[in-house]
């Protein structure tokens, strides 16, 4: 895994800024012989397509996917994926020509302006650059691939709190994820969240968001200790999600306050594969799966565009302040959540290759 | 990165089991003409050593560390790297031929046991093998070595909270760390934990632990987005740690409940670099250095060998229960402790190179 | 390295079939603030470019370069790197519908269609699909970037013998490189191989070369013992392009039949750097650059394609014969000629990088 | 692949110094369950080891490799490997403490000594430190464990010249391989041979060597293309082993002057895979394996050490001159043929885990 490069042997590298004239990524690795064409991947883009309601940033992404390699029409008609690179592109249709003159002079507190400048001398400032989470519909298009090579796994990911409110797990139903903008399997946080959302939207201020995810399916096996366990892989991988700032596997930090005899996970004898009696763990022991499913928990910071002037310094090094304008999600969590999905796909199916180069 | 090697440019290639002659790491492309010797490195594993007092395992381990390659004598005499590969080992000298029939008989819930069985077919079982803490020895000895490639950052890594309880922020004292078997920089939350932790084990129970880790000294600009963050490299790093189950970055989850008013770093004009008037972002936006500190913190659960019978399965999947005897933490938070603050040293020296390399 | 991707920290990943839509390159890590805009890449991707005259396939490909992400105007209206990936494209224009119903029912001996079909199961047989020598289109592109890594070396590849004509030494003249198709140094080699190559064409057959390859300009000091020495990596970067079978660094096998008195190259002193003697090493000692030009050469078998029937089996296993019809190179390694001088730019590049992340 | 590390998914990180303590390698992604003891490598190393005849070096290297980590007793009592890193140690027994004082003060030409230092600034220039050809002891040591990981491989590396005097195919018999000190095919060849590196060796000279190796038993589908061939990967491999300068797969550069039609390989159906009717591709097509042998040849220059004086400078860049005083082989063609052999099953073990990753 290198810059631009996500993965050991199913490898994912993305290209493209927020305002340049396309983006895409690569896809490396896959095997060959998958059923792929545009519209297996589309369906994910859309669902992490902003503009669809109040609740996330009006920019309109139309995103059309195309596959520019990688795939060839086999004997029964079926676009197939041929085990070369599968080149993913999408056209960046609304740089809408706004005057960027504030960005380009002052930096934006809780934004990378400032640390690209330090390290690249230089940045291209428009909506913010490569730096934009606009880069995440790329690996929302490769994970949807991803998603082909572990068929055996089903992720679901959705938003768990916003603005410190939680969800009543009680509540918890699955089938009402879909039904709302928030990802939210409990109807009456929903709504809750959407009086929240809304009032932030319209005082120019944001709120962050906790996004958990969970993959069914993953047989025990999946995972290369020491330095490429699956946890630390999926660690990487979501702290890399633009505004992410925490990660937890299974209990996480709430583990930190349970007892040895509170935490442990008792085994019986199953059919099959033992039978867990909980899962504090999340499904990862030992940086390998034990054929749980896997759980994880994903902490967004609040959108730092906020309307509100904040302090900052010009790239004179002058003292000014700056507020940001314009299209901006007032809870870049909630996009968030197809990335996390998008994520865990592209770790668990290069985890399931790497098992397989090793174990067979 | 792959497997047992960590680590991008700098890399640390880890090997060895618990019961093994030996465990080691090298260390490969560490720039030449540091000054090392074997007193380098000793103390920091003296600092993680097992044994010191009754709040950590009794198992004896002197981990005397050799130097087997890699430095030579220059002109002014002094021992120093080549750029060559750094083989660090530690021979195994306190393997007592205990009677490990139990756990290879059994799959003890909460450890390796089970997953490494599911993925290899096949386990040392001998005082946990590979996935034995005892492996992280060797990164401390890496780490230690890392340290010497950025002598412009100091780290520093403590532990705040044991069993749920914190210790005061009002009452922070640098100088206390070293001065209580906890890492413990408020005296007050020492002495009590001291309590907890003895009844704990008195009771064959365990606790989890959370340790924070401050880097100051990093200059704005290390770090590679999109896919070698600095946040993300850190994370993976430390969810790689064993027992470890959740990592935050500045604020981590509390971020998530932060208005974007109140999450925001404003800047001010300083002599150089700016000054932030505040540090949510724990020293990294968009994936790179800032210049402020790097401040993270990690969730240890409490260590799963306890003395309470747990219900599991045998190898041929039958019920049974397994307690564990022997010597073990019953708070593994306190001697991971070094190990966060060696994983920190190797990340920033590794980040340090690869700046290089881009930027120059 | 690893399958799609070719680099160490300069990273270039291609993609793209010879039929499909489109084919292209990502160039990771990348200083940033290189002056770059399309004018930079396209002449030299305009030199590989076949159909200019009757010695290379009449295909057309006017390869228009589009430049689709990592450059923004700098301050000064210039186009610069801004050290985010680069991605180069290159439409797909004349992908002649013919008949590939032939290529598709049986294996054309000394082509990868067997072989990938015993890799893959399945293979875009339009054209060689991935295997055609249209990707080295990618590798020129990228390898044009690269030179602006290193402008203190400049690169020149020439042809030094086809079907086992050898040019006289004596009358190398490196202004005539350009001069003739054949990137031929020696007119009278070149007056020569137009009549053979010619007659090949004629007769539906083809010719093998040597590409002769030399750096001027690289110090000493670049290539990482002992994996990733320069030597080794500019060997595995020729073998990989197509059709190359054989590669030489300075005397190569020349080399095995001299004594060690004959070989040595000594030293003198200079003003600065020393002065050698000679340079049977070709540049590179231990696998590190020595200051002296580098030197390789590459050989490059006869095209496969030719018009003679030759043996061979369908995908069902039975035997039948085949002959290739259509525009084909009587003489690949003239195309291969730049292809040599970009993978030697990419390496030299990566090794730049390689260098200053561990030496400063 | 970086620095010390060789391999993509067996990978291989080597470490040590020429009159240091020890060198070893770490051998990583071994599949599990292999059996595997110190008896299985040993062999290997002593074929490789010094001082047994007049014909290499008189420096006495028992080499008795230790397995530090990575195996352990399964219930049948073997030694088998577990998957986790297999740690390889051969102690340094013959450091004759002999004055260095002469290589300490001059660069030695054909050797790596300048280049070091152009490098690192520093060296350890006992016995020539990293770069001595001590070093490829733990590759023979790694490969050999890489034998176990494709027993459906042979490999057998042999010398088919010396200092220009080539072996007469028609007498190749491998039978006589084992039975003279140079690993030759024909005892004529191996006569003459003998008397032309004895007189070389009384006269301080040196002679240079080709060594072919043929690897029977590859499966079809070996070789992960664009960058990851397998004859690309073959090329870097031999090209990194000490004093070679040119690597030739299959026909080579002799293929450069047949043409198209002589080149072809014919393909008539066989039982089940097919049956190639020549080989002068070497069994790789495309970067991929054909299922026809595997044949490559490795340019070896003589011995950079000899005693007739050489030109040279000083570390401070004063003239000088050099002849190389000690034990040294006056042909190292014949002590690289093992390491040839051994790095075969290196490239071929981890292709094979490779090919599995992606093809399963």
């Amino acid at each position: 895994m290198s810059w631009n490069t996500f993965g050991r042997v199913l490898r994912m590298t993305t290209w493209g800024e927020s305002h340049g004239p396309a983006l895409g990524a690569v896809l490396d690795g896959c095997p060959p012989g998958l059923s792929l064409a545009e519209g297996d991947i589309q369906p994910w883009l859309d669902a992490r397509r902003p503009g669809q309601n109040k609740f996330t940033t009006q920019r309109q992404e139309p995103d059309p996917v195309r596959i520019l390699s990688g795939t060839f029409e086999g004997q029964d008609g079926t676009q197939r994926t041929t085990g070369t690179p599968i080149s993913l592109m999408i056209e960046n249709v609304d740089q809408r020509s706004k005057d960027y003159s504030e960005v380009a002079r002052a930096y934006r507190p809780g934004h990378a302006d400032y640390a690209y400048d330090a390290k690249y001398g230089f940045r291209d400032y428009r909506g913010g650059g490569r730096s934009s989470a606009r880069e995440t519909a790329a690996r929302v298009a490769a994970g949807a691939v991803a998603r082909l090579v572990i068929p055996e796994v089903t992720i679901e990911a959705y938003v768990v709190e916003i603005g410190g409110d939680s969800i009543d797990r009680a509540r918890f139903d699955a089938a009402e994820i879909a039904n709302n903008p928030f990802w939210c399997p409990d109807p009456a946080a929903a709504a809750r969240w959407a009086q929240a959302v809304d009032e932030a939207r319209l005082a120019g201020s944001s709120l962050g968001a906790v996004v958990e995810c969970v993959a069914q399916g993953v047989p025990a096996g999946w995972g290369a200790p020491i330095y490429a366990k699956l946890d630390a892989d999926l660690a990487g991988a979501m702290m890399g999600i633009n505004a992410v700032k925490g990660v937890e596997i299974g209990d996480g930090f709430t583990a930190a306050r349970l007892s040895g005899e509170q935490n442990a996970d008792p085994m019986r004898p199953g059919g099959g594969p033992p039978v867990f009696q909980a899962n504090h763990a999340g499904g990862i022991a030992g940086g390998i799966s034990t054929g749980q499913p896997v759980v994880l928990r994903v902490a967004f910071k609040p959108t730092s565009s906020i309307l509100t002037p904040v302090e900052t310094i010009d790239r004179e090094g002058n003292a000014t302040e700056i507020r940001t304008k314009g299209r901006h999600d007032p809870c870049v969590g909630i996009r968030g959540t197809p990335v996390v999905a998008a994520m865990m796909a592209l770790v668990l199916a290069d985890h399931k290759l790497l098992h397989r180069a090793q174990c067979g």
